[in-house]
């Protein structure tokens, strides 16, 4: 049996910017087993592959009900077992591509915490704060902005791919999660003096980042839905000038600033910049995205430095790329809106209802998850010990550095390999 | 001169789809390259690089034509330089996509084989395997299953993307020659317990692993070769939901049973749900993906203790990921296919079919691969010597280290640059 | 408001493809920083940054408006600003994909300037250079090449993806630069004699390589604009043929020059059989495509050679890849097209339009950019010092090492944390 042509070619499109967009996971794995310390970078991998494996359950047997289906007072749903229920919303595509679609965007928020938690939370705690995101947190945010029903929505918010749903959602999110776990051990002097931790390994970030790049286009411009939508080009190109004009802000402010290109700082201007226009990238002119995008790349190195003031410790900057440029970037929707923003046509009613859908899903975020830490912390606990932390954690947890260079381990006392593979030698 | 919009549609998803698997290739090189040892990986990437180049000729200018060529007695065709043939099957698609993706399968078998190779044998005998993987062992039994004229399609066999076709004989394929092959020096002692060979980069593996992922929506969703079959979205869905559910039962379990969640493991077990769920994507439910990713990712982890326990080194875990995982997916399809299956319908034929077919397919690629590697030894050699294991292949065949950190190779007595930039100083 | 489905075909079609181009920057980046000594692994990445931001602005508010605006003489256009401007060219497309997908273009022929200027020029001179090229350089040749009114395209040059109008071009420009830059400190004895500087990391330029053939499909097969065009299988095909046949010649041929499968060599062959079937994807057959493929993978090693002999450094063998290839995959047209080649037909008049066009492009390139790098060394200055050099480009220019094993940066007395990063630590 076929498909008629219109749904046929919304589907090869959603599906395909479905794989995109779950491929930006590989994106944060690089990125951020790029930006931690080496004796690290193997926890960071298996929490996105956390997000990959019991994070998209989680989703596709909770959160998409709770997100997408019949709607109760503007609030919630209760629709669990998502993709075998009738959707509440009406697309010329099949359920099963837009359930797909949407696996990759709620793991996408979930795995927006992961860098900032890095290097010192317990692997445990993580898969429960997985669940928890997945299942719960996001859905029912996610449900007032984008579930047709959803309060938000009904007020007229505009957050086209996600500004404030995922990023500033995940960046709050992050946030309380970072503040509750406490910072790396000696991150930070009695004094408040910041110790650096530099990035173990700057190809590797280079290409997360490439990826996450990649993604984006399946991200927004697979946003539309549908293929026939005009803007599909917009959207695209849109998303390519905000992440060329944040990198370049980013680049060229710490050039000047502190005589040198910063590396992760560019990295992070340009992923800055996309978040910053999934919000507006159907809504804006390209020109706008620019501007927008130039924004995001200051944003985020003032962010960073003001999170470091704080005393929180985001080993990657995921609070400045996501919370911030998210929070940013669904307000600029309400500056720079072609049809309602108050540059453009001197309207203010959307930037309010813009402002009040971030400040909404940032308290819910962060509040949330701030208890969550709090349940989590007095239960299993939140943290790894002291020794464990000062070993690090992919020894710890994993038992298996992420660079070997030694010819055989078990040549090598007092390293412990991978335990399965030891116990595979023969017991 | 303009396609119809059908055939249009057909041929840029077809073409998107063939890309994606030909980037597997990428996948599984530094998934290979990271599991080895570093004095191996440059050589287990070169591998690749022979499927890529060397693998896909054979396969363009022989292999395709024995495939899908007129058949004969439901065995095998002979229209050689197969492109340039009209094909024996009639597709809404240009026959230049068709070739396409087909190449990209073809070399999927082959580097399945790279994988339980890695580390001792000799380059030119791989370039030979390479060869005859793709000119007739693979061409020869896909011939049977998806030539439609082929005796185990006639017999109703399905295997919608390939877990017996390419996983299963690409599984078994290798375990022939990992067997004959032998151990790499050192890794069993003389009482049978098993040294490990710890993974020398994991977040090399990891991108590996994220590439193939995403490759995969290509290698199932494409093997529509329409776009307009509603099944396709379905198909990407069941797709992911396995490869989530054989990481998440792979990674649970090593949590459970060793104390630590197992980075290797957890990759193989994603990949598992992923070649599992390759033969039934298009006709199971995305529960029963679920549960075919949950058993793929127990069955990887036990069938690399078995696969141990037989004296038989796979560096990378190929025959249990492909082979077991292979043979299991296409019998899970005789279990769970909505209209067929065992447990959906009570009936037994698909699944005795099923049975056939997995064994044939197994058989065919254990015994031909085991003749083949038993001639290769005999003739050119199929194992590099004891020096040249100990050195590593990397310098013993290519000439060059996976990383050097060394400022001058010229000024590093002992070290043997790579030879043709050496010639190119002057001599 | 919907497109009409051809529309909206051809918008995903060009649009997934400009991703896969754009990606191809990922490629670049990494096998860059692969194939340079580890020093200045960080300072390759970011001159792909720059590419990526920098010069996508660049090209878009500048170059675009110069090569495909309203024709002047079959010279040049100045619609600046040029996404803004209506288009001189009529496509069943809106003109947002197109400047997308141009943009990508763009951006790659900037990118393989960075490889032969690596390792020693200033991080300030290539933010120039990277504007000169998107702006200048590459929109005027390009605008007499693939402008309907350029002068060029009305001689009736075929050139379908650019391997003139970006790869020879790109590579013309980088011998140049490269010849003004001079060798890297000690790469030339003073008897002639080449040192050889061994890349860093051979599975980083692999990964480089496949995502470069990967988003290749795209530049090639993208460049028919139109998901429609029947041809569109067949340049996928060739496209993969090329490459395929481009390794297998390198690889076949160091293993019997020079007894060793050069990896480096290998991995150049398939980009050089890439670079070469740029022109004529379209319109040659599989077969030629093959044989393109077989002799692109010879002058790749041939021109390496060469150009050490003439004294210039090229890093990573941009002007080889490129260069050399792109001017060879040009002549090929004339050699095979289909309707007018010489060998296939017999008739002289399209050769001799290619060979013209390659001179030309050739000429234009290496004369501006030898020009303009002797500007910027007389007034910002080309090359950085040689105590910058011998410390490598990473610390000197962005105070970071590729690589960093070490636990905390701020214990280590002497070394140079990311500035930022430390003037972040509270003053």
């Amino acid at each position: 049996m076929n498909a008629g042509t219109d749904v046929a070619l919304n589907t090869i499109w959603v599906v395909i910017a479905a794989a995109m967009v779950l491929f930006m996971e590989g994106g944060f794995s690089l990125l951020e087993a790029g930006f931690v310390r080496t004796k690290n970078a193997v926890n960071v991998t298996m929490k996105i592959f956390v997000d990959l494996t019991v994070g998209v359950l989680a989703f596709f047997l909770i959160g998409f009900g709770i997100m997408f289906g019949k709607d109760y007072g503007g609030l919630i749903s209760f629709n669990f077992w998502g993709a075998s229920q009738s959707l509440h919303i009406d697309f010329n595509l099949p359920l099963s591509a837009y359930v797909l679609f949407q696996i990759g965007f709620a793991i996408a928020a979930i795995s927006i915490i992961s860098g900032a938690v890095a290097e010192r939370m317990s692997f445990k705690a993580y898969i429960l704060i997985a669940v928890f995101v997945a299942a719960i947190l996001y859905p029912i945010s996610g449900h007032w902005v984008w579930n047709p029903d959803g309060w938000l929505a009904q007020l007229g918010m505009k957050d086209f791919a996600g500004s404030a749903a995922i990023h500033a959602l995940g960046g709050s999110a992050a946030l309380a999660f970072a503040k509750v776990l406490g910072p790396r051990r000696g991150r930070f002097n009695t004094d408040g003096d910041v110790n650096v931790f530099a990035p173990s390994n700057i190809p590797l970030a280079s290409a997360g980042t490439f990826i996450l790049w990649f993604g984006w286009f399946g991200f927004n411009a697979g946003s539309t839905l549908s293929a026939s939508d005009v803007n599909l080009s917009i959207i695209a190109l849109n998303t390519m000038l905000a992440a060329a004009a944040g990198g370049t802000s980013a680049m060229i402010y710490t050039m000047f600033r502190y005589g040198k290109a910063d590396p992760s700082m560019t990295m992070n201007g340009a992923l800055a910049g996309l978040v910053a226009i999934t919000a507006g990238c159907a809504f804006v002119t390209p020109y706008s995205s620019i501007l927008i995008g130039l924004v995001a790349g200051l944003l985020v190195i003032w962010g960073t430095l003001a999170i470091d003031k704080l005393q929180v410790d985001d080993p990657v900057g995921a609070v400045a790329v996501h919370g911030i440029n998210g929070s940013f970037g669904t307000l600029a929707v309400g500056l720079l809106d072609q049809k309602e923003g108050l540059l453009t046509t001197g309207q203010f009613h959307l930037l309010g209802v813009q402002l009040l859908g971030v400040i909404v899903v940032v308290v819910w975020g962060y509040v949330l998850s701030y208890g969550a830490a709090k349940v989590i912390e007095a239960t299993v606990g939140l943290r790894v010990n002291d020794a464990e932390e000062e070993e690090g954690l992919d020894m710890a947890m994993h038992g298996i550095p992420a660079y070997n260079e030694l010819e055989r381990f078990s040549d090598q006392p007092g390293m412990d390999p991978s335990l399965l593979l030891k116990t595979g030698s023969g017991d």
